[in-house]
This record gives C-alpha cells, sequence and structure tokens, in this order.
C-alpha cells in the first residue's frame, strides 16, 4: 500500500510517502507560509504518487469531532491565516482517497506507540517542548480525545519559588507552556536555549517544570511509558535531571519498578527521532484506509 | 440475571443486589473493620442467593494488572489490615463465578456513564471529595488504566497564595489530597466542613483547589462529562463557585460550548447520588459475566 503522511507544524511541513509498516521511502520538508502555498506543496509531493490513503498529524486546536461540519478544520490558532482553515477537505479535493486527521503530537504517539519507544504497548505519553509544548497519548489503545482533544501544554504549574518569569501564553500567563516552551526560555534568559547549554540554572529551572509536568501526567494518565522529544530536549543534559526530580516528586507513591528502578527506560526519547509524527501520520493513513474513509 | 455488586470504601463497605440495566434490588451498608469480619459480612449478604458474577470497586491502591500474580489485591494502603489483601480470591473463594474488579472511582465514573449523569456519552470523569480525593475516568468508551491505576487525586497544584497550611498527605504534603480532602479542611479550619457551613472563606478556599484540579484534568483528558461527589460536595454553595473559578482558570482556551457557556451542565453532581459506585460495581459484574470471568 503507498500511503501518504503530513506532519502539519506550525513552523514546518514533513509530507512522507511510505506504507503500512512506517517504512518512509520519500520525505520533503518545506516551511509553513500561507495556507495556499503550503498546501499547494503537499499537494505537488503526492500529486505523481498514487497514494490509496493520506494521513495528517495537524498543529492545532485542530476539530476532531466526527460529527461537526468544520471537522478536518485547524480552529482557533493564533497563526491568523490558518484560523478556520480546512486541512482535510482541502487535500480531499484534490485526492479523493481516505484521509486520517489528529493532532501532531497524537500522530507522535501513535507513531511511537506503533514503531517506536513504546512498541508492545497500549498506552504512551508523547511530549513535545519546542516552539510549543504539545502532549498526546495512546490510552487503553486508542488515541486521547474527549470533549475536544486534549491541550496538556496548558497545565497549570506551581512556580518555582525563585522565579519571577510572568511566563508567556497569551491565555494563562504561567501554565506549562508559558513557563517552560523554547520561546519561554529565551524571553527569560534572553538568549535561545541552544546558547545557554552550558548555564546549568537554566536546565534545572526546566526541568523543574518538565517534571512536574510528567509528574502530574503519571498521577493522571499512568501511561506506560513517557516518550519526550522537541527541540528543547536536544539539551542532553535536561532529560537526566527531569527523570530525578519525577521520581523526587512522587515520592514512592506510585509503586511500579518503572519509575521506582527502571526510570531510565520509563521517561525516553523519542524511538523514532524526528520521524515519530510523519510515521504516526502514516499509521492515521492505515487506519483511514482500513475504515474505508469513514470517520472515526 | 441476579448480579452482585460491593463497593468496598476505606470506611464502609456497601453491597447490592441487582441487575445487568442497573437495577438494585437489596443494599446493605456497614463499616469497613478488618478483612475477616468485614468480607464475611459481604459473604453473607450474597450467600441466600445466586448470584451469576460479582462486580467490585474497591479503595486502593489495587492490582489490576491482569497477568500479576497480585491481581485483585488491595496493595500498599496505610490502612495497614488490608495491606496486600486478595479481595478477588477471598470472593471468588466463597463464590466460584465471574468476578469484575476495579478502583472504588472507576466503577463510580462506569455507574455514571452507563446510568447516570454522563449517559450516552463515550468519556467522563467521576471525582470524589471525601476522606480522600479520589478520580476515575471512561475514556474513548473505556474506564482509564495503565501502569497501574490513576491516582488523579495526588495531583500537585499551586498553593493559594493567602494559604500556609503544611497539607497532610503523607508522601506529598500540599498535593491536592494535602490540602482539599475532608480531613484536611478539618486540619486547617480546626473544624468539620460539616460545621463549617457558613464560613464562605473556606468553600472559597477549598473551590480554589478543587477548580485547580479539574481545569487540569479537562486540559489533560477532555472529559465529556465532570461528575463531582463525596462528602464534601454536600455543602452545596461550593460546586457554583467550582464552576465559576474553572472558567476563570482556562479563560476561553477550551473552546467549546460546554466549557464557555454551559458550565453548569458539564461540572455536575452524580447522577446516580450515592448509588454511583454501587451502580458501577453491577456494571462491572455484567461485563465480567459475558467475558466469561476472563480477565480484561
Amino acid at each position: 500500500m503507498i500511503l501518504g503522511a503530513v506532519e502539519a507544524g506550525g513552523t514546518k511541513f514533513v509530507c512522507a510517502l511510505g506504507d503500512e509498516q512506517g517504512n518512509i521511502r520519500e520525505r520533503a520538508v518545506f516551511p509553513t507560509t500561507t495556507p495556499d502555498e503550503t498546501m499547494g506543496r503537499v499537494i505537488d509531493f503526492f500529486r505523481p504518487h498514487n497514494v490509496e490513503a493520506i494521513g495528517i498529524g495537524s498543529f492545532g486546536p485542530v476539530d476532531l469531532r466526527p460529527d461537526s461540519p468544520t471537522y478536518g478544520h485547524i480552529t482557533s490558532t493564533p497563526k491568523q491565516a490558518w484560523a478556520n482553515f480546512d486541512v482535510v477537505g482541502t487535500l480531499k479535493q484534490a485526492f479523493p482517497v481516505p484521509i486520517g486527521f489528529d493532532t501532531d503530537v497524537n500522530a507522535a504517539a501513535l507513531g511511537e506507540q506503533r514503531w517506536g519507544a513504546a512498541q508492545g504497548l497500549d498506552s504512551c505519553l508523547y511530549m513535545t517542548v519546542g516552539t510549543g509544548i504539545g502532549v498526546g497519548a495512546v490510552v487503553e489503545g486508542r488515541l486521547l480525545h474527549g470533549l475536544l482533544h486534549p491541550e496538556m501544554g496548558h497545565m497549570f504549574v506551581r512556580r518555582h519559588p525563585d522565579d519571577a518569569f510572568a511566563g508567556i501564553c497569551p491565555y494563562h500567563g504561567d501554565c506549562l507552556e508559558g513557563m517552560a516552551s523554547g520561546p519561554a526560555i529565551e524571553r527569560r534568559w534572553g538568549k535561545k536555549g541552544a546558547e545557554l547549554a552550558d548555564r546549568k540554572e537554566v536546565w534545572e529551572l526546566e526541568a523543574f517544570y518538565l517534571a512536574q509536568a510528567i509528574a502530574n501526567y503519571v498521577l493522571i494518565l499512568s501511561p506506560k511509558k513517557v516518550i519526550v522529544g522537541g527541540g528543547v530536549m536536544k539539551q542532553l543534559s535536561i532529560l537526566p535531571l527531569v527523570r530525578q526530580r519525577v521520581q523526587e516528586l512522587l515520592n514512592g507513591y506510585v509503586q511500579h519498578e518503572a519509575v521506582l528502578e527502571n526510570i531510565g527506560e520509563y521517561i525516553v526519547s523519542p524511538g523514532l527521532g524526528d520521524n515519530a509524527g510523519v510515521a504516526g501520520a502514516l499509521a492515521l493513513a492505515a487506519e483511514q484506509a482500513m475504515r474505508g474513509g469513514r470517520r472515526p
């Protein structure tokens, strides 16, 4: 089966051709500009190929409610040009094949569960810490949705007692994303994370917030694997700090060897590296092909 | 079908006879004492009847892992006599029928989803605020489990700036349960909640913590209905305060009419009142009967 995959991010789009085993044959990356131009490039990428289904993992918020008139749209994003844009409809017009659609982070969680760090498990959490903080989850074998899709990056967190930074979330100020995303790091310290690699206090504070979020996710969702990726996590010193602080916070309460003894194998980097999202989009395409195009 | 239901709580046990439609025919309540005495009373209650399956919603932590040698046990509870007690095995010896087993709060969430406030929805959250704070959830149509079962009551919350109370959780001090459970209210104010009904500041502070927890659950799980019960919620003034503060915290970010406009129908009291748990245990029994006794 030839499947198409789109990881539609706020800064870049990744398109791929692949199959239902997660093999990626061809891959292209281009910047997110206007919807017309960007979707034009997506369509040009797939045009020469006979894709049988397409999967999309998209930045959001997106409308995933099967019975909604705006199903398949990006909804209230601050990226004005993309607000209320019909991603699924636009692709469907060009390619009348089954199209799977979910959030970028749910796609990445699915990719990691099928072929990455959470292979063989029926639950996992995928967190990306970059321009924003997004989290997707597989729970009881299924991608997690509900009233809408989760927005775990906006969780309310305790402020570090020595941290006077106001936070940059336009909705919540000092929620997790407002305190610990890449742009929050840059605003707080006056430099990008990559330029702060040797500043220990930067990564200790970052770990304080990320660990608190992960501890709460563990208490609330009890995932079997926690996968953390995104630009900020390229700082190699941070993951061990996060693990240590999660253990300290939970303080022996979650009595499972994964947390108590093997936390190095419990909170991990993506097994698929930067391909988690696009591999997950292949999985969404394959699922949708099997469903014959019916919405979930 | 004659089904047995047990709501095994830390302070009291509720036993019931009923059917797969959630009808309760007979009901008995007795205090939780020693395992021998308490389970003896459970067995005496069911003995005269030909129950075809039994469902148990139990206080915990409990072992729900189907492949675990201690499946069906209460595990590390501070109630010494019950630690490592084999609830399912004890009942199975007396009644060799299919036995369903889950946490008390997961059972209540299931009861409310089948026959209560979340009827017809494929997701809901059930929160009880009493001696402890426990939360169960139905997600994508299934009860939520993972590495273990969720322990959402121990979520880390922001402290109110005027609140100097240390918190009473033996593991985490000032986690949600440590700050906002019934015993926390009593310790902080020197009186039981029922005696503090007219103290506005008590319920405003309580709502500060509960709303924060619920806002985070909404961001993380996106439930289609949030049901809040338990002894503390018998203070009628508190639910409207909680709703208002959840809206303030989310600040328009979760763009769904349930949160923006109809929050009075989104965050609600249990539709089954005090029978949510025992009705859910009936549902667990019915499910287990259909599975022929195989573990999930």
